[in-house]
């Protein structure tokens, strides 16, 4: 992995990718105590960064590859930007979603063209499903994180970074990336390390699945108990990748956790101050940077998703908002 | 007024104003049946174009002038707009806001260092309040809409809106804009017939307060007979400008008039398609977009302001997420 392969996956995005705003509010900062640039991603193409690697990853299949169709697992970011990347590029797509999904990104994963596998996360192996579904079918199974052209598509996140931060001459800050197996942590960091040096990129995750963290802090892959039960569904994945874990180890600065709660904090924040839907795992750099607070230097925030349910705001601005 | 105006004024919000994102969603547009592109000025600083049409007025000042302080009339968000230019601008300024404005904008106005006064819209003459206090202060009237500066720095969202549609190959649509006393409206129309003559910017106004929309259809300035009412208050004025108007009259095509519940149904909308926080009258453009078609030709949607308080963004959800 280099940033070769992120600038040719930024060459297949061109024009397809939303180059997404670096936000910032004087308000937010006053809440803050500290300048807060928040990257929205949840303004991107299915409302979340997955699309970037979703549709790096199919482009760079060869053609006859992609006509017999993709297969991915996701509990819905993913899925959603498989099924419009697969789509656009003119293949079909079968997604493996966990049964608890949130509705909504069920629903888009099938309106975006998709077929839609469901299967129950605490007793049924999706692997297995999954093996059975490609061997049948000659699809061809785009992992979520732990795919190098993946990897390069979130990456492109971090291109738009670097420049964004330059021109508001933001010049060393942390940049705080809501992180699941670390696709897109490791993505920006590669693209911090070569555009931007004086940004560092710092994974943040929700309590009970801090796999990435007890990682990083243990120099090996860590493992979370628990495979669901919490409100983040987006970011909850066993582990980090085998891919991905080297690469945060080797660029990445200390890790943040926080509650479910500090998410659903920062999601009536961002409605709030940033006029932006996130999702609670969309939320939780932004919660890291509000309430983690280490100093008041500028930080940017890598605000991932905003596919959530209408009810699920709805607590959120009643609690909080 | 002319273009030079604008380009002058985009030259001195240049670094300091979002360049605010046009965003599509594919589901958005199966929905809609059309592609809708949407420029997301929520996402502006303050929450609203207001910013705009503040910088460009303030920084167009002579400098004695400027630090004697301004004062401004608005339901809040030209408020918060002239309020944070003119502490970017290093001077005081003074806010006559109506009591029933939404507890956001009279919090963040104050928020932002302007002094409010509030009065009542239905006894009170702020006319009279505003010039007793001007007179008082030697503060400057920076008005909302019939000012030549604040029209120039609001029409730099059309002239973004051309560059952008461009890029995404739009040449001939139309421009459907939130509309109030026609400062946005006419800005971006004149930017419009400048740089992307296949572009024609259409205004939006809520029911009850049609007031551009009568004055296009007859010829005339027409005013409103209510003066409060209606759920959309950022575009709740009593009659076009007598700089806006001709300018509205020569180059927009005609208005659309939505109810106030097709305003929060595009609140939903925005909600779960774009993932951007709209008020209502930042949304009536929407509304048009998706509820009043005479077409399935590409439109653009300027999505003007998200400064809604929580209860009412709730009740969007509650009766159509």
């Amino acid at each position: 992995m280099n940033i070769d392969r992120i600038l040719a996956a930024a060459g297949r995005l061109d024009g397809h990718a939303v180059q997404t705003p670096l936000l910032n509010a004087p308000l937010l900062d006053t809440d803050a105590g500290r300048r807060i640039f928040v990257k929205a991603e949840c303004l991107q193409k299915t409302g979340s960064f997955k699309y970037r690697g979703a549709r790096s990853a199919i482009t760079a299949l060869d053609d006859r590859t992609r006509a017999n169709g993709v297969i991915a697992f996701s509990s819905g970011n993913h899925a959603q930007g498989v099924a419009l990347a697969a789509a656009e590029a003119g293949t079909t797509a079968v997604i493996v979603m966990p049964s608890e999904a949130p509705a909504l990104k069920i629903e888009n994963t099938k309106a975006l063209g998709a077929e839609v596998v469901l299967y129950n996360r605490e007793t049924e192996d999706r692997d297995e499903i999954g093996a059975r579904l490609a061997g049948e079918r000659g699809l061809t199974l785009i992992k979520p994180f732990d795919n190098g052209d993946v990897i390069a598509g979130q990456g492109t996140t971090g291109l738009e970074i670097a420049t964004q931060a330059a021109e508001a001459g933001i010049e060393n800050a942390d940049v705080l990336v809501c992180c699941g197996g670390g696709g897109l942590t490791s993505g920006i960091a590669l693209a911090l390390e070569a555009r931007a040096p004086g940004l560092r990129a710092r994974p943040v995750e929700p309590e009970g699945f801090d796999d990435v963290a007890r990682s990083l802090s243990t120099g090996t892959i860590q493992s979370n108990e628990k495979r669901s039960g919490s409100i983040c569904d987006a970011i909850v994945t066993q582990a980090p990748g085998e891919m991905t874990f080297p690469i945060m180890q080797a660029l990445c600065g200390p890790a943040f956790v926080v509650s479910d709660d500090d998410a659903m904090r920062a999601m009536a924040v961002a409605f709030k101050r940033l006029k932006i839907v996130l999702e609670p795992g969309g939320a939780v750099a932004l919660a890291a940077a509000l309430f983690h607070v280490e100093s008041n230097d500028d930080v940017v925030v890598v605000a991932s998703g905003g596919n959530v349910d209408a009810p699920i705001f709805r607590q959120a601005l009643d609690r909080f908002g």
